[in-house]
């Protein structure tokens, strides 16, 4: 990769935003020159239009950098899109429409079956997706990345999609940093658990299905899996965990499975991708891990880790998964996508 | 009820020990007049012999108790017993042999066939297992209560039980109390979640069948359904949650369980019983309830709250269910067992 | 006390209007029959107004009262405001000017020289300040209670007064729940210390002199001393604690000290009012209490704990204060005054 | 600094052991090649004698070091004491007799008047106390690190030292990595502030004195002020708080004082020791920091975070003072003192 590749963030002054900047910094490949953002921002340096919420200081590379409103025109062509779900559907056509490559945190277009919803391991085939877009009338194309609880569920289901899902319950309990800022009430959360993320259990069901299913006929086929979910939040920082009941037609031993996990790579290990980790799937042979405040941040937080394989008494095998919500669940996820397809050449067009 | 009953604690230095002592002040049938514990600490006045660790200060009533060593003579006949698991065997059996009723909270007799599991709304029945254990030579008998996180599951899922269940997936976000003290590590629980407790997924799944089951023929056929638990520990006080998946074979509708729920009592609200809640379980309606730090403490302890009740794309329904470990999980369990035995004439003869 | 007082709360349906809620019910001498609230309020019931955000249910006796508007009128003469600081001033003033008689536990009126800043067992003689109110044209007048955390330091201190306090440095760690709701973020407290609370050093240090002042000529003579805050917020839900060193004129001994904290009483026990605890300040003899989570609820939280007296290398005594901050320092406090006027005679007028 | 140098560590198994382990991964001068601990663990590989308690594996590089017993012999000259305060002091006096050079982190000589309680960038002259051990009749000697919250109060000092300290109110609010594992049980610290640690206020009292001292005439003077503490412990993982209350005899303005903050270096920036942060201690302008779930990592944990420098009215001026208590506090901390003494040439003798 001896080219640069300048990119953009729309959206960029919000929590999402910002863990886009940091995640982007001393990328290999990427430059990160523009941030766009609403028009109350636009006009202003980035560390006056932000109010920095992340460990660290703002860095220094863009803290100058003048924000720009969130219209085409002088923008990079590859943006990264952190824009709140209430504003993403107009603006991210609007940029397709104009020629970018759109890649979302959003959950708008998600679930459009135009759209991947890509994540690099598991389902690189939907990338056949976007061509179908320019019945759209777009010079460009938008990627998405999964909700940030599906990516765990699903990175920890795809190893053993090979033996035949047809059944998932998932119980979540997930951290407060998934719900942006100022987001949870401590008064809610502080030694307490809330049983209820809106809208979180239907995208979590949706989106695995559409994740784990198959590129057919210029369509991709969701897993005929009937697939529940739970969702709760606890007082954890970082780190959503899912516990995980599958049923699984091909009736795998233990040792299937662990070797399903064990072996587990994908295109992104393959071609050595910048944010690749080395295993997108590790099993930890601990009786009582993962644990997210202890592992999440591992292999910078791009790393699903399993464990407690065992047998289900109601459907096969049950696990623990767990993945960094902020990291694997939102940005690194969306820039991990954007390094498949440069590798793919789909930005050379 | 004119007569007052004497009552004594096994175990009663301990944390579990201790949440009876506090429970049992002021009942208006029981007076606690007797504390054993080991020989460690016989001999001593309880407030010598305890190290205190529930809020509040040490009753003034126990606090000059001088503690027994934990042999059978000069106990009153209804003894509680909160011993540790690694003891309760031997101990509780030579109480009984010597015409003792122990009414554990320890699991050490719980799934032995002679012995009742016992829910006084759910399972009252069972303690017709009782005359059984003259078999093995003892004067008087044990009866036992369930684990603390058994017991919030068991009674979610009584009301349901008409309509057939035959599958059950229950995730657990458990408190730090059901630990013990010193019990769980700060360093390991807090901002965490801890994915593992020792035992505990079994004694869900074993119990909830015994539990569920009916008398038959002179024994406890357990529930014919396949019954899978995972257990967290999460950093909350009290109250442990379960997200729970059930299948029914009836196939009831929503407005079917809603008045299951709705409309479940038992013996102890019939005879109104010192320490039964006006309802067993109550469901809560908001979406985001129940939540273990404002809703555990309700009802003095003794209710199990539902809510979130919702199909479940995997089996046929799911909700979440919440109660006390300590109390309706514990001390507070193990007294209402003993007030339905005392209104049953069981400790008459 | 045989005629019940009707009575009101201004800005019902916030956090701390919903505290006078609770803390109302079953009161023996005061009836809860009128809520004030915005405009945005008024015409609703209080149901449906008020986001009920308390441990428990919403209070049945209050649920279908309807909300009204913040203006004298038909509401009864003794009224607890609840209001924000941002609306309070006029309101209360205009109340006060049409004959009610306003407790507040807004901080707007706190610091005039004609109104009281009162503790009951700590400074009743300045309701002798209630007089000169009059020569602001109204017919009724305000008393105020001090601030969540100065009312903690304030009344630590108060059984010091008789040895000269000279000079005190106080450090609070403050409990999530003075913030309100939604208040503090629970990304910024989880696992976490907030240094800074904005305008509340500078309340506990003026409010505590104008409380320990004494009534001299017409006015209150603030307390001559020195005193510094450092407040911070900490991961507590209940309970304010606050680190004390305290530099005392007549150099008094740790038996006086002890004596002093152990002999604290004031008009509140002696005329026995019903929020009165049987003692204002108790001293916990333990060597790691008093705690927030255990401490802070005991004797309906109207009690202020005390603990680790020991030298001060730097001052004279160091010791540690902890109080309840929605009750002592809010709405019981305010109820408290009120009983401590109505006792008086002042509503007799 | 061409020749590496072996190191060991005494006490490896614990978890400040496991915390130099951990530290010195990677160190660009030290190799460490010897663990040292109890009989129960000599002879085992370091894997399978510890129960690693750090975030992350164990490194490779030392879980197949067999360790060793506690005893003088093949160990490398340069050893870090780790060990628990029950056995250092016979053990580290063992190695210094027979020609070792102890760099502890355990509290048992840190008072003595020949042993430099030592931090590098604030009184490397204490060094000069090491010759005084010759007349111990040791070939080797003993240097010391300060209490972790002492650390903290003494660093954010040492800038001030020059306006002459004369009395500090010092009041922790201190995580529970500093009482290490199992340490605080999760019972007494979830939403709850501890307000006592054993021994810690008479810690930070002596050794601030003795680490602010001046060698004077062949002793360290200890600094004439007087020091009082207030140590409590709250719900924070890493990173101890210290309010701080000063009175310093020259009167410095605001801007004197920050000035003093922004100017401090000593001895490890000039020469650029490899553990040495760029800038020993940072005053951060934002009203509401230091914190220390955002903060304490910060410099690998190396530096002295203060903040909200005001005026204080019962002295002279108060400030915010964070520290990594396990970097700063404990490992860095000696590793630094190492690299301090290596580069005077301590080490070569």
């Amino acid at each position: 990769m001896e080219r640069r590749i300048e990119v953009g963030v729309l959206g960029a002054t919000g929590m999402v935003g910002q863990h886009f900047v940091k995640f982007l910094q001393n990328h290999p490949w990427f430059d990160l020159t523009w941030l766009g953002a609403s028009d109350r921002s636009a006009g202003k340096k980035y560390r006056e239009a932000t109010s920095w919420r992340l460990d660290g200081a703002m860095p220094a590379t863009v803290a100058d950098i003048v924000v720009s409103d969130s219209k085409p025109g002088a923008a990079p062509k590859l943006l990264f899109s952190a824009m709140d779900a209430l504003v993403a559907t107009e603006i991210e056509r609007a940029f397709a429409e104009a020629g970018h490559v759109i890649v979302s945190n959003s959950k708008n277009h998600r679930m459009e079956p135009d759209v991947p919803l890509l994540i690099p391991e598991v389902n690189p085939e939907h990338l056949k997706l976007i061509p179908l877009q320019k019945r759209r009338g777009w010079k460009g194309f938008i990627a998405t990345n999964p909700n940030c609880s599906t990516v765990v569920l699903a990175m920890g289901l795809a190893p053993l999609k090979r033996f035949g899902i047809t059944r998932v319950i998932a119980t979540t309990m997930q951290a407060i940093s998934g719900a942006g800022y100022p987001g949870v009430a401590s008064m809610d959360i502080t030694a307490n658990v809330i049983p209820f993320i809106g809208g979180e259990e239907e995208k979590m069901q949706q989106e695995t299905q559409k994740i784990l299913g198959d590129f057919l006929d210029g369509r991709v086929e969701p897993l005929a899996a009937r697939v529940s979910a739970h969702c709760n939040r606890v007082p954890v920082v970082d780190g959503h965990m899912v516990a995980t009941s599958v049923e699984l037609s091909a009736k795998p031993t233990e040792a299937d499975i662990l070797a399903a996990f064990e072996n587990y790579r994908g295109l992104p290990q393959e071609r050595n991708l910048p944010s690749a980790p080395a295993r997108p799937v590790v099993y930890m042979k601990e009786p009582d891990r993962p644990q997210p405040r202890r592992d999440a941040e591992r292999e910078r937080g791009m790393t699903v880790f399993v464990g407690r394989l065992r047998a289900c008494p109601a459907l096969d095998w049950k696990f623990m998964a767990l993945g960094h919500n902020t990291v694997r669940g939102a940005a690194g996820a969306a820039v991990l996508n954007a390094e498949l397809m440069v590798s793919e050449g789909l930005l050379s067009a």
